[in-house]
């Protein structure tokens, strides 16, 4: 099947039936410009999923929407920045009286909010400044802010991150759109990430379910900017179903096509947040090809992408492939070391460094060259089957250890 | 049994029957005053044990050292810095060359010699400069040459490490001495580090094995530098019997004694190659106690001393404790963080940050004085048990970043 998804504008307000806002309202204490709480409403019942962190230390605004999504339906999510309400005290009280505050300002059942928060762990969370401005905040909503809500969700992002992508299911446009956050504490299995997701798709509670699952696996679980995996990680989608598409209720072509439209979704946001890694000079796409399973083929792709010395080597543009391959034999893969390849490639240009297992002469200055791109690849080929995967992370800079050094302050 | 060891001089020639010494041959191209070839020898065939890298990767001096020691007996161990020869041209066929030529000098068989080789990876061995110059390097063996081999081991450390010491068993004294390098692409389940071991304990191959095994479990395999497990690491222990004990050939009270001992060394040596990780400013303890079992307090703790985030704290000084619960709960341990107090010690004071899962209030400039000295203690109570562990690590810094980012040249 042909896919045709094209980009377009309104992150998440460009799916039909949703509106965004975001605004200051003093978690963040030491910069007033910088907005701090976000709303998306929807303006009917909504179809929703979500994922969670495996962390077993789980924030508590992930156990109270786990709670309210527990019936598959949702209209509203509210979420906060600069305190991650995780390990704080009254901690799921707070995260209640979030979720309160904002459906008697919109008029809807509290159990029909999801709650999110991100930011330091362990502190009270300032609740009153955020319930007393959640009034405000639901006078904001707007068909376009998504922008607002999404620069409200970032936390050591140095760039928003939002989406919206467009698809043909069934002949009817259907939109999806997104905004996500995640800088820091970013590794397979959830990072510190959040990922706000609607759509107008018509879909049920349970090919949603599977479609989100399936998407963040091939997404945001391909990703690590530091091998910490967070506390408050979480996605959410929400699908009005106000595109008018004949519901999909089962696998089939449209649950094709609205998966791949959300995986790529997805994809993008994720990339985005690699690339955007605390304190991130580069993005590195690691692709493993010829495996004998896609999971094996995965395990080693984030295995390289996670290594703190390869990411170190990156950094310098270093073409140090030998901790490619220290970091595949840990991964806990079964290979044959003496028929990998690798090769290194960016905008610049490609060099192979490594055939059969054993070091190539290569060019140091076109290697050097090739790897002070922004975007770089390491492409891996074990010659062993046909199974393929990407994962995707960044280098570890002075400004890692800089803004991790006193993070809390 | 109360144990009595004592500290005593000379590395791994100050068990009887072992003389060592170390050279600069060239390996190491940039500094003509960096040694970067080492032998220890002994005077008799002594019983031998070694344990691996568990990395798929594996470097070919490994290859053949498991190969030689297949046997349990082994009389010298030559070894090259400043080259790992892994993913090497004819790797093997080099490190065979280094044994033949050090058996050719020694006049003793090249199967009863174990080789290791450490350094950057996939890069051609200069194997003419090391075997031209293994003649001079068994003319320079010497009761007193222990220091010149642990030198000679070094890559990134800065530090020399050598230990040795006496314990008395069935009467006997029994030395045990040991030189050991690793800075980086350490983590548990042995990192880039070498270790040998000498002992003039009689002790059978089986118990000395079993030993062996026991200690690096409960040391090396406790450390982290940076989460990479190296290609070629190796731990090697030779034993003369020349202390004159009645051979241990059983679990029982001699073998005990010189297991504690033997684990001793092995912890003093794996601290500090912690604490010489890779630019660390600090090194770090953390202690889980009240656990249900063993394993799952090593588990944990090892979580907490491989975050990345959390190392970036301490080298901040930052009483980030929401990073210890982050990284305790993604360890994949089962626990209850309402359960969990963490603190922090060092010599200047131990604080309370967190009790009962949530946060204290605590004194951030007293935090901070505990944090800014050299060796700092993390300290966790699971409160559901009476098992315990304790990991090593170190902070990420700066320095990390710069020595990785180019380590090549």
């Amino acid at each position: 099947m042909l896919l045709s998804v094209v980009n377009i504008d309104g992150g998440v307000t460009a799916p039909l039936g949703f509106t965004a806002a975001g605004l200051h309202v003093g978690v963040k204490t030491h910069d007033p410009n910088k907005r701090d709480v976000a709303l998306i409403a929807a303006d009917r019942e909504c179809t929703a999923a979500a994922v969670y962190t495996k962390n077993v230390v789980k924030a508590a605004p992930l156990l109270v929407t786990r709670e309210h999504l527990a019936d598959g339906t949702a209209r509203a999510v509210i979420v906060n920045s600069g305190n991650a309400n995780a390990c704080a005290p009254n901690g799921e009280e707070n995260a209640e009286r979030m979720c309160a505050a904002t459906a008697a300002a919109l008029g809807i059942d509290a159990s029909d909010i999801a709650v999110a928060s991100t930011g330091v762990i362990g502190q009270p969370l300032p609740i009153e400044k955020i319930v007393s401005a959640v009034p405000q905040l639901v006078k904001s909503l707007s068909r376009n802010g998504s922008g607002d809500a999404a620069d409200a969700i970032m936390t050591t992002d140095t760039r928003r991150k939002e989406l919206a992508l467009e698809v043909t299911i069934g002949g009817n446009p259907v939109k999806i759109g997104g905004i996500a956050k995640g800088s820091g504490m970013i590794h397979p299995n959830m990072g510190t990430m959040l990922c706000f997701i609607t759509t107008d798709a018509a879909i049920s509670r349970e090919m949603l379910g599977t479609a989100l699952k399936s998407a963040v696996r091939e997404s945001f679980n391909r990703i690590s900017v530091d091998g910490d995996t967070s506390t408050n990680d979480m996605a959410v989608v929400l699908a009005s179903g106000a595109a008018g598409n004949a519901e999909i209720a089962a696998l089939g072509e449209d649950y094709a096509a609205f998966h791949d439209a959300l995986r790529a979704l997805c994809v993008q946001l994720a990339t985005e947040m690699a690339s955007d890694g605390e304190g991130a000079q580069h993005l590195i796409t690691c692709t493993v090809s010829n495996a004998e399973t896609e999971d094996k083929a995965e395990t080693i792709a984030k295995s390289v992408i996670s290594s703190t010395l390869f990411k170190a080597a990156i950094f310098g543009a270093d073409a140090n492939w030998g901790r490619v391959l220290c970091a595949m034999g840990y991964s806990g893969a079964e290979f044959d070391p003496d028929a990998v390849d690798v090769a290194f490639k960016s905008p610049a240009g490609e060099i192979s460094v490594c055939a059969a297992g054993r070091g190539l002469p290569f060019d140091e200055e076109t290697a050097k060259k090739i790897l002070t791109e922004h975007d770089v690849e390491v492409l891996i080929d074990l010659h062993e089957g046909n199974a393929r995967c990407t994962c995707w992370g960044c280098d570890i800079t002075y400004d890692y250890i800089k803004i991790n050094g006193d993070y809390r302050t």
